[in-house]
C-alpha cells in the first residue's frame, strides 16, 4: 500500500508571511516606529504645567498607561498623568483631588473625536477651569468634529493617522505625546519597536517566536480558548490592561464562514495572584495557555532584613535576599511547578531591566502577535463592529 | 406508547440544600453575620493613628479592598488604608511614599502566620520604623507562629477562625477589623449578610435566585466555562478582583472521579471596558455568561454643563444629564445589546445605593453561589490543594 498525503496547514507559514507583508501597505501600525518624532519632542519642550490630565477611554488611553505604570517607579519622571476615563462620576470626583486644575495641561484623545465619556467629562472640566490653547492639546483624526474643534479655538493638534487603529495606536502621537510631555524617552521606545518590526520582517529569531506561537494559539483554540498573561511585577498591570483590550477585540470576530471566533485574554498579577488565580490553573479544566512575564532587574536594593522574630524563626530563611531576588524565585518556584504538570502550555518571556526599550518590545510584539492570529483565524483584528449596536441604543436613549 | 422517565438532575435541589445546612457545622463562614463585633469596634475606637497599612495577600486582603474601594469615594471615611501586598520591590516603595510611617497603624493579617509575602513585608517594614504594642495588631489564627510572636511582644490578636478560609473570610476579623479603625459602619454589614443568609435559609427569594443561578452555570460549565462579571463603576474594581479569586480558587477543582473541574471568572469595569472586552463578548465565541452589576444611586451631582463647543454641536445630546444617570443609560444600552443577541446567557444585579449594606449583600450572596457550585460540581470549595508544589518548591530554593 502506498498514501501520498495532502493534509497540511490550511494557511502555510510562507502564505501567513506574505499576508502580513501585504498588510503593511493598509495598516498603518506596522511602520509607526520609523515616523520622524521632532514636532512631538519640541512641542513636550513647552509644556509647563506639572499636572498632565489625559482625557481619553479604550485604545486612547490604554497604551499610554502601560508605559506609563511600567516606568513610573522605576525612573524619575518630572510630571504626572492622571487618566479620566470613566464617567463614573465617584471616580471623576476622586480623581480631581489630586490635580491642581490651575496647573493642568487637559490632553484630549478620541480618534473619531465623538466619544460620549470623553466629550462628556471635556464639558465638564470646562465647567470647572478655563481651557484653551494655553492648557490643552487635542489628539484625533485630521477631519473630525474634535479637529474642527480645535482649529477654531487655536489649540494644537496632533493627528491619530486613519489607518491607525485605537488600540494598535500606543506608538502614535496617542502615546507618544502624552509620554513625551511627562518625560519618557519616546525615541528609545521606536528604536526598540523598530528593531523588533526588523528581526520580524527580515525573518529573524522575532519570526520564529511569533510563528510558533501563533500557530499554537490559533491550532489549539478549541481545546484552549482562555490565554493567561501572567506577569510579574505590579508596574505590569497596565500592560495586562492593554493586553486584554488589544487580545480581546482584535480577535473577539465572526469569521468569512459566519462563525464566531475569539480567544479571551485573563491578566494577572504574581506574586498576588499566586493566591487567587493560580489554584484554577493548576487543579481546573486544561483550557488555558499561560505566558509568564518575568522582571531580571528591578534596580531595587530594598532587602529582607537580618532580624529575628521570636516565634517566627521560621521565616529566617528570606533573611538577607532583595526583594527583586525573591519575586524572581516566586516566578521561577511557580513555572516550576506549571511545568511539572505537563500539560499546561505555556512560555516565558524574560524582560532584562525596566525601561523604555522592554516595554516597547513586549507591546510591539503582541501587536504582531495578535495581526499574526487573526490571519490564521480568517478574522480582521482592527474593526469593532460589534460594540456598535450599544452605541446606537444609547444615541437613541440621549435622544428622547 | 407510553414512556415513564427518569432522567432528573443528579442532585435535586432538596439534596443541594440539605447539603448546604450539613456543611453550616463545619463551614465557618454561613454564622459570620450572627458575630459579636463588640470587641473589635471598642478597639478600633482607641486606634489613634492616621495611616493604617494592611500588610497580607490574597484571602487577607481582597475582601476588605473590596469594600473599602467601594466605600471610600462615596462616604466620608477618617482614615485610609494602604495595602502592601506583593513582595514587589517597586511597589513597596510606591507605597511608602503615601504612608507617614511614624503615623502608621500596622495591621498584619495571616491566617497561617507564615505567609512569605506578609512576613517578608512585615520584617522589612521592621527595619524602617519600630513596630510594637502601640502601633500593631495581629490578625491570625489562634495556634499560628504569628500569634506566638503577638503574645510575646504583647501585641492585641483577633482570631480568625480556623474553620473560616481566607477568601471566605472577609466577614471574620480579617475584614472587620481594618474596617472599623477606618470607620465603616461594621454592624450595618454584618447585619445585610445576616438579611441574605436568613432569605436563603428560609427558602426565600434569594434561595429562588441562587439555587436557579447556581443550577444554570453548572449544568452549562462545559459550553460556558467563562463566567464575566461587567460591573458599572469604578468602586466596584475591587469586588471584581475579590470575586475573581473567589470563583477561581473555589471552583478550579479536581472532582472526586478525578475529573478537572472550573469555571474561569472575569472582571469587567463598564464603561471602560465597553471599549475593550466587549466586542469579545458580542462576536466571540458563546463560551461566557455575563452578570452585570449596576448602581442605581451614586449620591453626586455632578452634571455634563449646558454649553455648545464649535464643531462639537453633536455631542450636545449629553448637555444637562448628570454623570450617574449617563454611566446608568451606558450600563441599559450595553444590556439591551447583549439581550438582543439572544445566545449570550446574562443576569442584571441592581445596587441600590453605594452603601455597607449592597456591598455586604453582593458579597455575601456570591459566597452562598460559590458554596452552591461547588456542591453540584461535586468538588470541595475551600481548600487550594492546587497552589502547594509552587510553595514547596520555594521552600527549597530558600534553603539553598
Amino acid at each position: 500500500m502506498t498514501q501520498t498525503t495532502n493534509f497540511r496547514p490550511i494557511m502555510s507559514d510562507a502564505m501567513l508571511f506574505e499576508a502580513i507583508e501585504a498588510e503593511k501597505t493598509s495598516v498603518g501600525y506596522y511602520t509607526l516606529p520609523f515616523q520622524d518624532t521632532a514636532r512631538i519632542k519640541a512641542y513636550a519642550a513647552t509644556v509647563t504645567q506639572k499636572h498632565i490630565a489625559i482625557i481619553g477611554i479604550g485604545g486612547s488611553t490604554l497604551g499610554t498607561y502601560a508605559i506609563y505604570s511600567f516606568l513610573r517607579d522605576a525612573t524619575v519622571l518630572p510630571k504626572t498623568l492622571h487618566f479620566f476615563e470613566s464617567t463614573d462620576p465617584l471616580d471623576i470626583g476622586a480623581r480631581l483631588k489630586f490635580i491642581d486644575l490651575e496647573n493642568t495641561l487637559f490632553v484630549v484623545v478620541s480618534k473619531s473625536g465623538t466619544t460620549v465619556e470623553t466629550l462628556s467629562i471635556f464639558k465638564y472640566l470646562h465647567s470647572l477651569v478655563t481651557i484653551d490653547k494655553d492648557n490643552c492639546v487635542i489628539i484625533t483624526e485630521s477631519d473630525s468634529s474634535l479637529n474642527s474643534y480645535a482649529l477654531s479655538e487655536g489649540i494644537r493638534t496632533f493627528e491619530i493617522p486613519k489607518n491607525v487603529g485605537g488600540r494598535f495606536s500606543v506608538f502614535s502621537p496617542v502615546g507618544l505625546v502624552p509620554l513625551a510631555i511627562v518625560g519618557v524617552n519616546i525615541d528609545a521606545l521606536l528604536e526598540a519597536a523598530a528593531e523588533v518590526h526588523d528581526s520580524f520582517f527580515s525573518r529573524d529569531e522575532v519570526y520564529d517566536n511569533l510563528m510558533k506561537k501563533a500557530r499554537f494559539l490559533v491550532e489549539n483554540k478549541n481545546e484552549y480558548n482562555i490565554n493567561v498573561i501572567f506577569s510579574y511585577s505590579t508596574m505590569l498591570e497596565g500592560f495586562n490592561q492593554w493586553y486584554v483590550q488589544l487580545w480581546g477585540e482584535s480577535l473577539g470576530k465572526v469569521d468569512a464562514t459566519g462563525t464566531k471566533q475569539g480567544l479571551t485574554p485573563v491578566g494577572l498579577i504574581g506574586p498576588v495572584d499566586q493566591h487567587s488565580f493560580l489554584q484554577l490553573i493548576v487543579e481546573g479544566v486544561r483550557d488555558k495557555t499561560v505566558t509568564f512575564v518575568v522582571i531580571d532587574d528591578f534596580f531595587s536594593s530594598a532587602m529582607i532584613p537580618e532580624i529575628t522574630l521570636k516565634g517566627l524563626e521560621s521565616t529566617d530563611n528570606v533573611n538577607a535576599i532583595t526583594f527583586s531576588k525573591l519575586i524572581q524565585m516566586q516566578a521561577e518556584a511557580t513555572i516550576e511547578a506549571i511545568d511539572a504538570l505537563q500539560d499546561v502550555p505555556f512560555d516565558v518571556i524574560t524582560v532584562a531591566k525596566v525601561n523604555e526599550a522592554n516595554i516597547a518590545k513586549l507591546m510591539y510584539s503582541y501587536e504582531l502577535l495578535t495581526s499574526l492570529c487573526a490571519k490564521l483565524m480568517g478574522i480582521n483584528a482592527y474593526n469593532q463592529p460589534g460594540v456598535e449596536s450599544g452605541k446606537i441604543i444609547l444615541k437613541k436613549k440621549l435622544k428622547t
